[in-house]
This record gives structure tokens, sequence and C-alpha cells, in this order.
């Protein structure tokens, strides 16, 4: 079977890689966008903060107008997750093993992955997300102006998280284990107003047709809600990169480490969105795709010349 | 007088502006916006490669829209510029003359005033502008498929575009009074097809109702064109920030240097946009935006914590 060959191949359809996409495919490089629309943490939410895009747009028919718009400037698309990658070769390029079976090549790769959240393994979880359940509260928080919440986690993000909502919900509950913040950061939360309720966790996802309606913990308690937001914190899918020597944060390990061009440690990988670290918004994502796919087409560019092959 | 008292102050209402004005309001913090819509250089262009708003968007639209979304936010509006910046204070704060007379108070400043490109100083030539005339071939290039085009300019932005147009257009001319580029591009220039025409300049821009129909060399060449992309450099306008001793750019001091979080080396001041340097497209000042006005909030809830204030 021969390799299908690329200019610009990019991992991930959330918006870092379709804005990645529109600027690579309009600097007339060959591209490939690999992965599924359904895998971006964009297509379970409503988006109001992404700038001249009002009122709350749904995630996934923004995901589809995003696909379309690097469709019309001739990026190629394939529902496809890469199982294995290997490089650079001498030439420079990247192998890429695709879940069917097919191999792309690709003179530079753009991680445009996300990150994996870790949710809470609950019943009915995954239905609920976008109707009373949010992984991240600095995209969500607003929806919920004077309505009853909760905080699920341990960490400093959930703290954080839960201090945010207390300056914009009428009720806000921190529900965790064990608490891993600062002393400072739990007298902030009393002074707020946050009921914090330490060694418990939660048990059932309370829900009607109209979505989540409040917890069960696992000590008995019952809150009524009308969000609940798990902040257990996030990782990173980089097992395929982190095998090729792409450098990861020194603290976490979870996010990969670009400069201002977007391009990491190896040549001719570049990374954008959530993968590269917060803040988790669309915004953000689709400033570095454009910025990661114009370098991704000026490695490609650099290449051919190095090689001999003019710039046609 | 007394002066008006912000948490975040902004300068520059064009998408960078904006965005950043959408993420810090929505940090509810109180956020002034500055400057005229139509200084921004997205009010005379026409948008299709930023994520999610498909077609060629007006981009005077765009910034109405954009304007809305901050504004329903909570973010307050100033059609004024600025004369005068002062700061750090003691507390840490800046003050800002407005050019009515009035003062700002202000705990972080977002600069995102853009940059000003200089033009060719021809007659008629700002109504052309969107009609035939261009100041970006990364942002325009696309709209001249199969079309007749020139550059002008000497350095090696005008070469580069010439070369990017030759992929794209039918027929590329590059004006230039003597081309300050390396031996070897000029040599790609000539394998690209570009007609180099050294040692004149635009002496005039002929056009109809339709917009912009050729040009007239100043040496009575004319040329009939399609579009004339005009790339002589650009000026960041910068006075303002760089009497407060913020980093520029070692190469060119064009641009504001800024970390990950789009912080300059002065505390409380921020940078996002053009005034950052390129690539000059709206969707990587929207996602420096997003950065600089998260930070900027942040900034202001530390400098409250520091005071004793507490964190309302």
């Amino acid at each position: 079977m021969e390799a299908m060959d690329y200019d610009v191949v990019i991992l991930g359809c959330g918006p870092g890689g379709l804005q990645a996409a529109v600027h690579a495919a309009r600097r007339k490089v060959r591209v490939l966008v690999l992965g599924r629309p359904g895998a971006s943490s964009l297509a379970r939410a409503h988006v109001e903060n992404y700038l001249c895009v009002p009122g709350k747009a749904p995630g996934e028919e923004l995901l589809r107008i995003g696909r379309e718009q690097a469709a019309a400037f001739g990026a190629d698309f394939r529902e496809e997750d890469v199982v294995r990658m290997e490089g650079p070769t001498e030439a420079g390029g990247f192998r890429l093993d695709l879940e069917g079976g097919e191999t792309v090549l690709a003179t530079a790769v753009v991680v445009a992955t996300g990150v994996q959240r870790r949710g809470l393994g609950l019943k009915g979880e995954k239905d609920l997300v976008g109707r009373g359940l949010s992984y991240c509260v600095d995209c969500d928080a607003n929806f919920y102006r004077g309505r009853r919440v909760a905080v699920a986690g341990d960490g400093s993000a959930a703290a954080h998280g839960a201090l945010t909502l207390s300056r914009i919900a009428a009720e806000v509950h921190l529900v965790t284990r064990e608490p891993a913040t600062s002393p400072k950061l739990l007298e902030r939360l009393g002074e707020a107003g946050v009921r914090v309720l330490t060694g418990r966790g939660v048990a059932e996802l309370v829900s009607d047709e109209q979505g989540l309606r409040g917890i069960r913990l696992d000590d008995g308690t019952e809150l009524e809600l009308d969000g609940l937001f798990v902040e257990t914190g996030a990782k990173g899918a980089m097992e395929l990169v982190s095998v090729l020597g792409v450098e990861m944060d020194p603290e976490k390990f979870t996010y990969i480490v670009t400069n201002k061009n977007q391009a990491t440690n190896i040549p001719g990988i570049f990374a954008c969105g959530d993968i590269c670290g917060p803040p988790f918004q669309m915004a953000k994502a689709v400033g570095e795709g454009c910025v990661a796919g114009l370098a991704a087409a000026d490695h490609v560019r650099k290449r051919r010349q190095e090689a001999g092959g003019g710039d046609p």
C-alpha cells in the first residue's frame, strides 16, 4: 500500500487545528487534517466569548462552519486518528500510521489534539455535558449568573474555579475529598461564601430531560443544583509526540512547549490550542492555529528550497 | 476635574483590543476601551480567513459586532486617543491623559493600537484601500487569483510578497526604486516569472468607480492592474509606551516584546495584536487579545489582594 504524501498534516480538528488548516492551505501547501470533530471539547460547548460570533453559538455548528472554510481553501480531511508517529526521517519528514492501517508522510506536523479532561466517570456524565455539567469554569461560569452551582475537585484549579463562581452564581459548593490547596486559598473560599464539603465525592448525577438537577454525594448528602463544574485537572494526549522527544512543560509534563512561532523543539513539529496549555479558550486556540499554520507552511517551503526543488 | 478610575484600560479597538475587553470584562473587572474603530486596519479590510466567519466579511461590520459583544459583557468605550501615559505609580497603577483633556487611572493597561502602515501618499490612495489596493499580501493575495497585480516596495517584504502572489495571480510586477533584498531572492523572483521594474516608483493611481484600474510609474510606464500591494514596511505607534521603558524587539524597534502571557517587561502593561509583530492576522490578534485580557484581569486581582482589599 502506497503512503499518502502531504506537506502539512494536522492532528486534531478543533478550532486550533482548523485555523491552522485555513492558514496553511492558503499558502498553497498540501494540507491533511486528521481526527474526529466530536473529539474536540468545542463539540459539546456553547461559545459566547469568541469575537464576532455573538450569542451562545453551539460548538458543533462552529466546528462544521470552520471545517467547510478549511475545505474551501483546499485542505483534505480524514476522520481517523494516528496510532504511531516516526521521524524526523533523513529528509526531515515524518511518517504517521493511521488507525485504519494506512500511512501518511508529512513534511510538517501540527499537533492540535487538545487535552482530555478526566471526568468523574459517573452514569449519564457524557450526556449532561453542556446541559448543566461543565469541565471549564472560565468558559461557562457566565451561564450560571444567580444560579446554584458546585465544583468537584481537589486541586487549586477547583478552588480557583469556586472563587470565580462565587462572584457570579448565587450559591457555590466545593466538593472535595481532600483539598490540595494553600490554607490562604481555603480562607478566601470561606470569605467568599463558598461552602466547602470536604471528605466527600460525587456519587450520582441527578437529571431529567432538561439536564442536570443536582448531585448525591457518597455520604448521602443531596444538593439541588443548576450546574456542576468538574475541575479534576487536565491530561494531554501526548503519547504520540513524546516518543519523538518533543519538549513538555517541566512542571506538569502535560503541555507541549512552543515558542512564539508555535514551533516545538523538534524541527517540523508545531503545536497549537489547548495542548499548549491554558487558557482553554477558543480565541486562544484560533490565534495559535493561525501562527502554527503559517509557520508550518514556511517550514515546508524552506525544506523544498534546501532540497533544490525550487519553490513552485 | 476628577480622574476616571478603571481596572483595565485597553488602547485600541481593533480585534485584539476587543477580544481583550471581552475576556477581561467577563472576569468582573472594570474595563475601558479607548480609540476609534476606523483606526483599525480591519476597518478597511475584508476577512475570509478568520475561523467561523465564512465569506468575505466586511471588517467594518466585524468591528461593530465585536464592539457590541464587549459592551454586552460590561466594557465601556470612549472614542478618544491617549496623548500621554505615566506610571507605574507607587501603588503600581498608570495615569493616562486623553486628547479631550480628561484623565483615566488604570491598574492594568493593554496596548492594542496596531501598526501604522506607511502608504505611498498618493492621491486617492485611502479611498482605494480594499478596492484594488492592499497593504497586506498575506491577507489579500487570495482575492487576486488569475489576475494582474503589482507590489510596490524595496525591502524583502515586498519581494516575498511578489513571490507569494506569483503562485496565485496571472501576472506579477515588482515596482522598486532599489531592491534591498538578497541576490538569491532576486533570482527566485526571476524564476517565478515576476517582472521586476527597478529604479522606478508609483507616481499615480488610475481608477474608476469600480476601484483601481492600474498605475503610472514616474518614468511614464503605465500598467493595467487588478490589484496593487504596497509593502513599504510597518511602523508601530509606540511613542506612548516607549517612554515608560516597555521593551521593543531588538532588531527593528517596531514591535512590543511580550511573553506567552502577553505581558511586557513593565508589570501591569500587556500588549496584543499587530503591535506585537507579524503575522498581521485577525485570528492571531484575537488569540493574543484573549490571553492579554485574562492576564490583565489576573493582575488587577493580585494587586487588590496585595493591597489587602480582598477579592470581592
